[in-house]
């Protein structure tokens, strides 16, 4: 393992970043945090929750002598940050980030990164439909994925101490291109993320059926919709803005694909539901087995409350 | 309360079956029940687990004397599991089923039911990914909502103790027709259902993307897709073999919706993106008021495992 960072510095304090300080508590990585919070009140609740070690509401200041920078701010807010820093970034240090698009994360950060800093971005592959500062708990990371993508010439010994870094919180980590990610997390994240919302905008314009039956019957599937669509509106239309082209590649797959099932059902092709609906569960079987969820029924959700 | 029922006759030991006669085992709600399943296996399996008192692989043989028959088929076995049984059907016993679909249910069961039974159609909103006589657990119908449809002229007191029935398990009931039960669960079961199966049917499909990538990466919200997904093929066949008008009706307004937010995305139309991301908030916070699912974040899953 590399040595921990002698500072880093929390740009952004909601889920992430705040996940990101409960571990380093919990499990190390860094000697100090400072922390910076675009809001006075989240300032405020991070200062009561003992987040960092100092508090900035001046970006630049948090950074001042850090050497792990890490962009916890939704997508479309990192290049402005970026720029904002940039004249305090320290000579050695790492900047990176956590954001769900990596490909417009290299076009809008990259040019505000000094020469005398390395600039991985990164995107751990945790999170849950809570937001904001108190939502945020050191076991986030156990056992997600990390991926960095980091750019041309950065020093391998750099990247592996921030591999390294995530490791720490119980992460796996993997090194890919930001297209390629951008293209992966489209149809792993992104996708699921716009058909849950959408889902959701269907249910609430319906006239036959009310507000309430949509509530109260929701347990049949629904449900499980409306947890991934309460995620965070901001983050989530700056991932839409800023992932265009793969995301409306995999809707288009998506569409076609709906379409060949919308046919099989007006038809009572019966073969054709059955044969793909077999199919899902192999790989639901791979994502328990790669330890990327429970195989307890309903998530283990609580009977008696879920 | 109404008294118990003398004899349940469960007529299918899968999830639903098998949970039913675990909650009368713990709960009450009848003296004894005797079993039925297609498969030699299943009831093999099922007289292991002690699931019913009595043992029948023909069905005609399991109600008799029953005063409560409940169909725990897939839907499109449900007509010809009513027509064999038809004979056997004591006079004053209510025979009902657990089908997801209630229209079907009518057409095809209502012929066979004796004029002196009573046919009130049934369905519990509870369930969970898996399937088969050892999946069933008594808390299944705690705290969800089950649906009857009775059909006309049935006597109140007879709906009465079937309602009774389902509150001893822990359910709530409510009363509808055939046809509002069919539309309101394409929106809140169907329709989540055919895009969950539909969205792992266009992951299982990329050639950029490989299957091992959308498996580790699927934590961002295709991991919960799958869970839907891996519901039992021949069950959800059924549903929408069965459901057809409905089904298609939710899934044009579903993609009526879809294709605004795709046009968002593609004209960057930020406004309208957070606007509809921001309105589903509110549609989770009822659910989970109305006791229909977990506030814990990621449905309370073990965060070391999920």
């Amino acid at each position: 393992m590399s040595k921990p960072f002698e500072k880093v510095a929390l740009l952004g304090l909601g889920l992430i970043g705040s996940s990101i300080a409960h571990a380093i508590r919990a499990y190390g990585g860094a000697r100090s945090i400072s922390g910076h919070a675009k809001s006075a009140e989240t300032l405020k609740v991070a200062a009561e929750l003992k987040l960092a070690d100092t508090f900035h509401a001046d970006p630049a200041e948090a950074v001042k002598g850090a050497d792990l920078i890490i962009l916890c701010v939704p997508v479309g807010a990192c290049g402005p940050l970026a720029a904002a820093i940039s004249p305090a970034v320290g000579a050695g240090a790492i900047i990176t980030d956590v954001g769900s698009v990596k490909g417009a994360i290299v076009r809008d950060v990259g040019p505000h990164v000094p020469s005398h800093a390395h600039f991985i971005p990164g995107h751990p592959i945790a999170g849950t439909e809570q937001s904001g500062p108190r939502a945020g708990f050191a076991e986030l990371f156990q056992n997600r994925w990390c991926i960095l993508t980091p750019v041309a010439g950065t020093p391998q010994e750099r990247i592996t101490a921030l591999e390294d870094f995530w490791k720490g919180f119980g992460s796996r980590v993997e090194v890919m291109g930001a297209e390629h990610h951008d293209l992966v997390l489209a149809m792993t994240s992104h996708l699921p993320h716009l058909i849950a919302y959408n889902s959701v905008a269907t249910a609430a314009d319906l006239e036959e059926v009310t507000q309430s039956e949509v509530i109260k019957f929701s347990a049949g599937g629904f449900r499980d919709l409306t947890r991934i669509a309460s995620s965070d509106p901001t983050m989530w239309r700056d991932v839409f803005l800023n992932n265009k082209d793969a995301v409306l590649e995999m809707l288009g797959r998506f569409t076609e694909e709906l379409a060949v099932l919308q046919r099989a059902i007006r038809w009572g092709d019966g073969e054709t539901l059955f044969n793909l609906f077999s199919r899902a569960r192999e790989i639901r079987r791979g994502i328990i087995a790669a330890g990327q969820d429970t195989a307890a029924p309903n998530f283990g959700r609580d009977p008696r409350k879920g």
